[in-house]
């Protein structure tokens, strides 16, 4: 049951950095200062990892580490300092899929290391993989990222799913950690390279308002 | 005390799956793919109740309990297959009716069995039957339900006010649950039908920005 | 290790009825009816504290103290029976500089005498003050408070990071507080009164979407 001490925090500081990197992105689309940039990285950053500690009773996990703001705050100074050239849009959508791949195992992880069943434990992968963009979205007033068309929880779900199916199936949590990581990569790299979709609903149900 | 063992739990699922076919409608008129309909039902299913716990510090609700979330990808299954025709729009008001009117009670009645006064225990209920929706809206980037002219919170009040006040004088627990719900419900119907609203305000206080 | 309990509760009161009145003219400003006044006032009068205080694992404070509900409430009658006549737009933002400034130091303080480190204290205290502002403009669908060009988080910054380095230097609580306070609301009144600002971001990096 000690999953959770097996993944290398490394990787979970990696996750913070690169979503809250995308954080500062979305602050400097909308040409805030540099606080508000470090204002954005912190929330994106630390955002979905926080949603899971609350939903799972765990205490949340940067309040007593301070080295996840730390970590979120060097990102924003780094994005503001190196700055997002033409390429930035782009780099802004590439950081968030790594982010998404790796919290999606993480979350799951953490989870099914504190008991949580194995259909929660996943949910509670894609939730934290997604609701780092969401909270970035919604206070920057943008739809979220989630009402795009491409695969985009979808990936979080592979990705959380594999995870937690591995593991219930005797993997060792790194290899079934990295393969839920990988998997969920490739699918938003196709997404947003190739612009992957799934069938989107075609009802006629907007007659209405 | 234990007013919310004798809540049918039969209750607690439909209200969780009413919000959830109204999230996975939300998804529907996005024209979303099947994962992000599930996304939708499970956070609007899950999201009141999930608030009410985080704040009266009780387990949340479905974590333990995947059934939960299986009734709310259930939801989304069902809304993808039978679609909803023409009367869509107003299929997704209904619905949330009912969830608005249960959850209100729902919500008043946990955080009671917990020993929480009466008044926060009816704001509890309130809170619990609108952030499903509000969170559904934001989600959808749609402006929120609260923000429309008809009645909605106050169905809410209504309902978890009347149950609180009923169980403070000594009625039956399912009594004073029914008789909350109906309340809302009715009140929630004439809100639709008939467009009943309570007076807006109307100083002229927009002058400015 | 008792900070806490020398915050005068007549400041933390004062925090969530000004709060709690921004709420209510955000509502106003929507010509919304007296229960959807109320729930804007309690949520975001509540809002931000109620995020400081499941962040860091304390009982959220207006559960078992309806008083502050009560407050709340108040606070929205009196909008809605004095009402904002022509200096609405502007009563709404002095009100939210008051509480932004009083929150900073509060939510700071609060954290502090639970034993967070003096770095989450101060995000805390900034989270604090911030959310209130956020979540009354998320649930009106309006642009958040964030994204105004005018200091605002940093406003927050300057006042938590006041009180907090001060505390950690030995002063009386009373006097770190009202420090923080003071520099805090004189920074937010420049902003207001004189359209301050920090640099924003210049980087072309809107060449894309």
């Amino acid at each position: 049951m000690d999953i959770i001490a097996r993944v290398p925090a490394w990787f979970d500081y990696a996750a913070v950095v690169v979503f809250a990197a995308t954080g500062a992105l979305a602050a400097a689309r909308q040409h805030q200062d540099i606080v508000t940039f470090g204002f954005f990285a912190a929330v994106t950053g630390v955002g979905g990892g926080t949603l899971r500690d609350l939903l799972i009773g765990a205490p949340v996990f940067w309040i007593d580490r301070p080295g996840y703001l730390i970590a979120s705050l060097a990102a924003a100074l780094a994005v503001w300092a190196l700055g997002p050239r033409r390429a930035g849009p782009r780099i802004l959508l590439w950081l968030d899929a790594l982010g998404l791949a790796a919290y999606g195992v993480i979350g799951a992880a953490k989870a099914q290391g504190l008991g949580v069943p194995a259909l929660s434990a996943m949910i509670m992968g894609v939730l934290t993989a997604c609701f780092g963009g969401v909270i970035r979205d919604v206070l920057a007033h943008q739809p979220s990222v989630l009402l795009r068309r491409e695969l985009y929880v979808t990936c979080a779900v592979v990705g959380a799913g594999a995870f937690v199916a591995l593991s219930g199936l005797g993997a060792p949590p790194l290899a079934a950690g990295l393969t839920g990581f990988a998997l969920a990569f490739a699918l938003r790299a196709g997404a947003i390279l190739f612009n992957w979709t799934l069938a989107g609903y075609q009802g006629s149900d907007d007659g209405g308002a």
